[in-house]
């Protein structure tokens, strides 16, 4: 029923006339649009009020004509509703006052009506849905278990997780514990957002690049194959592990339909280590689309011809940036329409 | 006449007895004897006072017993000699006030006079040729052009540098005359460390890694290379492309001793992409330093088997951290030497 089914066949692995193509943070910061109502509403008033989250998930449809649409919310909404505040600081990252060290604050924490708590989430869902009117799919998120630890611990951003990796490493029973109880909230919230309407979900783990591969294996892939796992014949699952290139081929599992992956491997590597067995979405660098237009069109050409125009989503590796100019955006976008 | 010779021995590739070990930033915040002179003196003062940058230089030596120093300094002396003010905030990170954005900035830059104003290094490097007195090799080094404009665009610490990767793309050609200024700089700035006594040379390219592969190509290969060629039969050179595993292949030139690499490239992968033509140094995760003393002895001990003894300098994949506990770096080195 959905008009654009693009997405959804690239995620099955079906032939298609071209790859669809979205952008990772196409809801925000460098649309004027966003900026106007960012002027008017806090953070997390726009997150929470489902009228506005969800004309903020459709601005980028209308006004770029990506071919999906992304829920716009965050994946720290999570930790606020295991019970820890996330105070947002507008161009300055999050802050949580109270951090994770030891077992009696592991204790502290929501688990079992953690994701009912997040309703706004499925009604901003259902608000979106009627809005997009089947134009285009939408998809829902949850940050990955070993990113949600990272903030939980870490308290804020940072270049190295230095004090979240040093609890993994130093107190592995404590991270665990903790990772297991993310992982059930997540499960159920990522279940909820499905039931509420959205066609498929990303799964956004943007610091298990910081892990070796052996670390990784112990404290993210077991989690995130365990989520995909539970959603298996409820909704495609992309995951997004950024620069965690050596889980690749780990991670090529049959419950994950796409893998999204960032800049710093060759489409070509990437698709040796999957084996040519899932989907795989990016990996544009954001900093490129500040290159002419002109230049744009050539290395999205480029990159569709290194991916293969099936089992591919066209994505950037990353976030778009807040000083994209529009109308380079939008170039972005329609070359790949007009891929040939 | 250098007693201790592991580290030179391992860089020619010799079959040695163990291989030889130093860790990045091993002169520095975890020693009680580093932090005594932090409170008397400035990050300058210490830098460019060739008494104190010495005793920093052998204090690693004498409290942790690794087979190499390495010469207390700064990779950001290079913008500075070449005109750009650098404040160094403690704990906080560097703050350049003028950044370069157009070629007038880059006009103004110092070239030909730039390494010869650095005197205070080259005086620091025999005040601690002496202080060693043959013990051990002294490492001199120096930032990697690419690193260096990050700095000197983005005028500060980053996670993605930004900025500085959008004026490469932006404007490739003045990122290019950048590059090329500073690589002359670098050339003459390592050749009279070399002349001034240092055993080998490590050049640090810090943000290399959130470079794609062709990126890579253009803004950071060509310039390593150029300094590796130019220095050829003066001193070996090590070079550490934090992150860019991608480029091992590559990098593994005749020219160049020693390449290091961070903890996500798994020593066999990293040995197979450069085909054993040169040594590997690392790439223990620093973070590791905190668990208990006796699995660091048992990781030191895998990671030595993954690499092989021969052609590896034991290393960690990035600088130690602050909070390190003095008896976990030891363990970590005596780990090195009891190896069987």
């Amino acid at each position: 029923m959905i008009k654009n089914n693009l997405l959804l066949s690239a995620l099955k692995g079906n032939v298609v006339e071209r790859p669809p193509v979205w952008m990772m943070r196409q809801a925000g910061r460098y649309l004027p649009e966003y900026i106007a109502l960012r002027k008017k509403y806090d953070f997390f008033t726009r997150v929470q009020t489902p009228e506005l989250a969800a004309e903020i998930t459709v601005q980028p449809i209308d006004i770029i004509g990506t071919d999906a649409a992304i829920l716009f919310s965050d994946i720290l909404v999570v930790p606020q509703a295991m019970g820890l505040e996330v105070q947002m600081v507008e161009t300055k990252g999050p802050i949580l006052p109270k951090t994770i060290s030891n077992s009696a604050d592991l204790a502290a924490l929501i688990v079992n009506e953690a994701a009912e708590s997040l309703s706004y989430v499925y009604e901003a869902i259902k608000v979106t849905k009627q809005k997009l009117d089947n134009r285009v799919p939408l998809i829902g998120f949850a940050g990955a278990p070993f990113t949600i630890l990272c903030y939980m611990v870490e308290g804020k951003g940072s270049k190295s997780f230095d004090k979240a990796k040093q609890f993994c490493f130093s107190q592995p029973e404590l991270a665990h514990d903790l990772l297991t109880r993310i992982t059930e909230v997540t499960i159920q919230y990522l279940r909820n957002q499905i039931k509420a309407g959205v066609d498929c979900v990303q799964i956004f783990d943007s610091w298990s690049g910081l892990l070796s591969p052996n670390d990784f294996k112990e404290f993210a892939q077991p989690y995130l194959l365990k989520i995909a796992n539970a959603l298996r014949g409820e909704s495609p699952v992309i995951l997004f592990p950024k620069g965690s290139w050596y889980a690749l081929e780990d991670l090529s599992d049959l419950n994950i339909a796409a893998l999204g992956i960032d800049w710093t491997i060759h489409p070509a590597l990437a698709r040796s280590l999957t084996h040519n067995k899932v989907t795989l979405q990016g990996n544009f660098d954001p900093n490129h689309l500040l290159k002419p237009i002109s230049e744009i069109e050539k290395e999205v050409k480029q990159m569709i011809d290194a991916f293969g125009k099936d089992r591919y989503i066209v994505n950037l590796g990353h976030g778009i940036l807040p000083n994209v100019p529009v109308e380079h955006a939008k170039a972005f976008v329609q070359a790949v329409k007009s891929y040939k």
